[in-house]
């Protein structure tokens, strides 16, 4: 048993964990751990929007493309895509890729073939949306929670290695209590989701400023090496509260401080559907994220199914990856998107 | 709003809220307020066991005359009476005091009405069972929630007076946040329960050692001047998952830390049933307790209910109050109980 947050991460704390010293879990979890000189990951959601199924080839086509950049020596160390139709009835091809060195990732953003294709006025008449959705929080600021040990997905692949079993989950509070910076910051918003570009209601280019402690989570199922009987429980038990919570923020996030939400099913190259999704949700703050889970019936109810089979799993793999980030880590762009895509639905639009 | 932990109360942390001071309940809930000299209470839970319906009015006296014993300037300040049937399917009467002042309280124990009928020959032959179980927290040790602000029922009747809307509320993890010596002390189990004297397989006399910060926490519901609609709520929409709960613990509880749990009606001196109920559950730890309600399908049930209904209540009154004692404030004494009664269920028994 050991503490979730490495040890070179661990400092005096000014704020105490939710459980004592010798709290117990009722079973058994994992955390991805790094290498001491990871200082700083990149999470970069790549989008490729589109409204008609006759679009579909052309946004593959776009996404193939965007994939492609990740080819060379600073392309990303982990990348998946997804595909989703979103709170306002369009699809979206999505694309993560993971940096562990923030200097390759931004060697990538600002080479030719990113930047260039970016801001080409080529993109503004494609007839497709796309957005940029990236987050740079250092390695205090995320935590990681698997309930399997190997393959892990998202930043784990970046970070490489597995803990023993760790201390801090299984309760309320877990979440905020394996996050390094919570031993000495509450990390609470500061400020607004600012529009401090372009129109959303126009279309075009817009740009959202973030702000401090915007939370991001990823939380993830995996069934494609399930048995019969795990896929039925994954696919009959666990799957309908999911979707109905999933859905809820989808639709609801503005009340409880969900600025977006996308529950999205893994893809191939080719747009075929693997067995094999997550749930990307962007807070206002780790709070708000802590209020919704806890009390709102749907995450209850996934909550107790996973408690109720987690012991019993082989080879359903769920896991999930939470951060926040400064603001100044944080870029928010969208491209002939419609208005309620990413964070643009709740930013405020300043009068000029 | 103000913090659920008075004024006088307050102390320098060396243990953190798990919010932030700026956090916000979605709705008001209330705690008891007692005046500033007041130390410590005494919680005296008296009870009368029997097996066969022919004993019940034999036990009803016993009752009675136990009531009789409150009359006078040392008797509680506050008393109320209940009826369930336990674990092993005995019915039990229950009579609950509350003082304010340990002295008085100490001067009924010492009375000869009380210690030298408690002590004499003759209850041992009367083929009932008695108990008493009781704590002497001090102030700093436990805390209330009222979601109704008059006419407080329990620990509050002897506090007197009610707050203004409190903080924490509404998050895992509040009820350890209102109680004042969470701001320094885990209040982790210290020892086990254990038999000194007797033998509860054997009946007779027992008296059961406790330990420091056993919880208790009493959950009460009253529908008796609940109209129709609020009537039905209660009892079609609460109860079930309330009543649900509450069996798990007392048939299982042992597993979870739950030393004894009692679903109790309220009843009148003559052993008629009131349209009011509470739940009085003694648990190794508060930690032990919030581990529970945390994460079983029951209790989140009742959760989830309570948070769809807490802002329409009118007439239906939800409440409870958590405590935690040092092992020296607590007394637990047995006379022809089975040996599941109480503390007795989970006691080591000391192999002299």
């Amino acid at each position: 048993m050991e503490s979730a947050i490495d040890t070179h991460l661990q400092c005096p704390r000014t704020l105490s964990r939710r459980v004592p010293d010798d709290y117990q879990p009722p079973f058994p979890m994992w955390v991805a751990r790094a290498d001491s000189s990871l200082q700083q990951v990149a999470m970069v959601y790549l989008g490729v929007q589109y409204r008609e199924e006759s679009q579909r080839p052309a946004a593959l086509a776009a996404l193939r493309h965007i994939v492609g950049t990740f080819d060379g020596t600073d392309g990303p160390v982990q990348h998946d895509l997804t595909d989703h139709v979103d709170n306002s009835g369009y699809h979206n091809l999505m694309v993560v890729g993971y940096w562990n060195a923030p200097a390759a990732y931004c060697r990538w953003l600002r080479s030719d073939a990113v930047k260039g294709w970016w801001e080409s006025d080529e993109r503004l008449t494609e007839g497709l949306g796309y957005f940029r959705e990236i987050l740079t929080p250092r390695v205090d600021q995320f935590e990681t929670l698997y309930a399997f040990k190997d393959d892990l997905p998202g930043v784990g692949a970046v970070m490489g290695k597995i803990s023993d079993d760790i201390s801090e989950h299984a309760y309320w509070g877990s979440m905020r209590d394996r996050i390094p910076l919570s031993q000495t910051d509450w990390m609470q918003a500061g400020g607004d989701l600012t529009v401090v570009s372009g129109d959303p209601a126009k279309g075009g280019r817009v740009v959202v400023r973030g702000h401090d402690n915007i939370a991001l989570i990823r939380s993830g199922q995996d069934w494609r090496e399930a048995e019969e009987a795990e896929r039925s429980l994954y696919l009959d038990e666990l799957l309908p509260p999911l979707e109905e919570g999933m859905d809820f923020l989808r639709d609801n996030g503005e009340a409880v401080g969900c600025y977006s939400n996308r529950f999205a099913r893994s893809i191939d190259l080719d747009g075929n559907e693997l067995d094999e999704s997550y749930n990307i949700g962007h807070w206002r703050s780790l709070g708000h994220l802590e209020r919704w889970a806890e009390s709102h019936p749907t995450h209850l109810r996934i909550f107790v199914s996973f408690f109720r089979v987690v012991t019993g799993l082989e080879k359903l793999r769920l896991y999930h990856e939470v951060s926040v980030s400064d603001g100044q880590d944080q870029l928010f762009e969208y491209l002939n998107c419609h208005p309620a895509t990413g964070m643009m639905r709740d930013a405020r639009v300043l009068v000029g």
